[in-house]
């Protein structure tokens, strides 16, 4: 992968670049860390896509088309074969979405991973938290839920049959960017965010921002029949509050719907509700009654220990 | 600090920035691990400046104004007392050079910073590893081997008085990025790059990239009466192989040296030696004959486990 509008790559102090002068500069940072956001054993070649993944999504919530991204990698030792595999699914998803890897650093350290993702977005069309007003309505893409499963498989909570295990797995290790979708929704979505700590925690990120709230309906929500053969065990909240999916959440204005239905997208969308003026996420199960979640969403820290930057 | 060209700075998936049309884009990111870059229980105020510094120092070697940075700080817990030193530490240099920070990640893990830091350079004036000629002269800003000396006493190889340890541990743990020089030294210096690996290594990578070697005089490699002091027992090699400094290393052809000598750095610059075309770097130490230095600079594997990417 070698992209015109990179004048020096690796191997100098800095990376050179020119950005495009009608766009602006979409930049996004993630940390993974071995124990906390990844299983220590898993499979190199999943954590190099998913690595790279997550910051795909942030720009893909932004309207972003990516361009360049810097790696950050520690490892306990530099293991040839781990390296390869790690590199193999990296790089991968780079070529698919045409991104270049123009710097970095690697240490021996505890296994961690930190990724920078650059995009480019025109001034007018960039979708931000901002943005949704009353009205509204509320959509998703693909289908949430199969990756918490996972989680929860993984961790000893569930045990979940083979099939479920085939779809769920490839949700959580190998998530794909919605890069295109995002791209797609320009000019058509009010604002946007991709579901990473679980769809009640990044809406109401939205809601707060937009100083709104929100009614969402749990039978609009897009689930997948082998996560719905699930619920009975896994219940909804793990649809609700479970991240990992890296699906993206947006809302659409009124006046904006017959764009919106023109587009095709390979993994769907579908309006699970809409934005409403009193704070707040109002949830109805499917016979029309109030459902309260009893878990929100992701938090690194526990509460007593909140992040202070 | 509030920079115009920030459209939108933390909050959302990703910063939204706008890069200066007729300038190149530098970036570059490094990793600090504790343990392996730093003593665990370093002052975090210190650190925070040098995790800021040390990416800087980068941006530095390429002539590069600073603009944005992102900081990746993974803690073993949300220490509040702790986060509010480092920050102050890294916000003070932030501000100093007019930085803002735009994103980043923080979570549950070892302690680890990876901060990535944006700047800008006219393309014309960009400064690179490649571009030394035979007959270059070559130098360095500030003095060499303070930082060094602190390392070796903190690994207890060393015994420093308290006059050489007040000196030395200012040059290790807050370095001063050669923003200024760095800038000032577009369009005069052929090729340039910064001293973290020690100066053995980092001239040896702008040799590599030329395709050329050097000689340089022990007796012209600036130090401090300090370091002076502590030779005796140091010796020559932590001046040369001793990183941490964070000087500029550059290049200069004969026909720029007139414009050199019209600058006036702080830190003060100085000739150590030439562009040969010979591969290697000959060092002449005081009476004129060959100076060996046993080690040649910092590698983070240990050399059976050589980075593969």
């Amino acid at each position: 992968m070698s992209r015109a509008d990179v004048v020096e790559g690796i191997g100098d102090d800095a990376a050179l670049l020119r950005p495009p002068h009608d766009q602006q500069l979409a930049v996004t940072s993630d940390i993974l860390v071995s124990g906390v956001h990844f299983f220590p054993n898993v499979d190199p070649e999943s954590l190099g896509h998913k690595a790279l993944a997550v910051n795909l999504s942030d720009l893909a919530a932004m309207g972003a088309e990516p361009a360049w991204f810097l790696l950050n990698l520690t490892l306990p030792k530099a293991d040839t074969h781990w390296l390869e595999m790690f590199c193999r699914g990296m790089f991968r998803l780079a070529r698919e979405f045409n991104l270049q890897l123009v710097g970095g650093d690697t240490s021996r350290g505890p296994l961690t991973i930190a990724i920078e993702a650059h995009g480019f977005v025109p001034p007018a069309a960039v979708m931000r938290r901002t943005g949704a007003k009353t009205g509204d309505r509320i959509y998703v893409t693909g289908t949430l839920g199969d990756a918490a499963l996972m989680v929860k498989h993984r961790e000893g909570k569930l045990q979940l049959p083979p099939h479920v295990l085939a779809v769920s797995s490839v949700r959580l290790d190998r998530p794909t960017p919605r890069i295109r979708e995002g791209m797609a929704l320009r000019n058509i979505a009010s604002a946007a965010i991709d579901i990473s700590d679980g769809l009640l925690a990044d809406l109401g990120h939205v809601l707060k921002r937009c100083q709104a709230g929100a009614r969402i309906f749990l039978d609009r929500i897009p689930v997948t029949t082998t996560c719905r053969s699930q619920l009975g065990q896994a219940g909804w909240d793990t649809v609700l509050a479970g991240g990992d999916d890296y699906e993206l959440c947006f809302t659409v204005p009124p006046g904006k719907l017959e764009a919106l239905e023109k587009l095709q997208f390979t993994c769907g969308f579908r309006c699970i509700g809409e934005i409403e003026p009193e704070a707040g996420i109002r949830i109805m199960d499917e016979s029309g009654q109030p459902y309260h979640a009893r878990i929100t969403g992701h938090d690194h820290f526990p509460s007593s220990e909140k992040q202070v930057i």
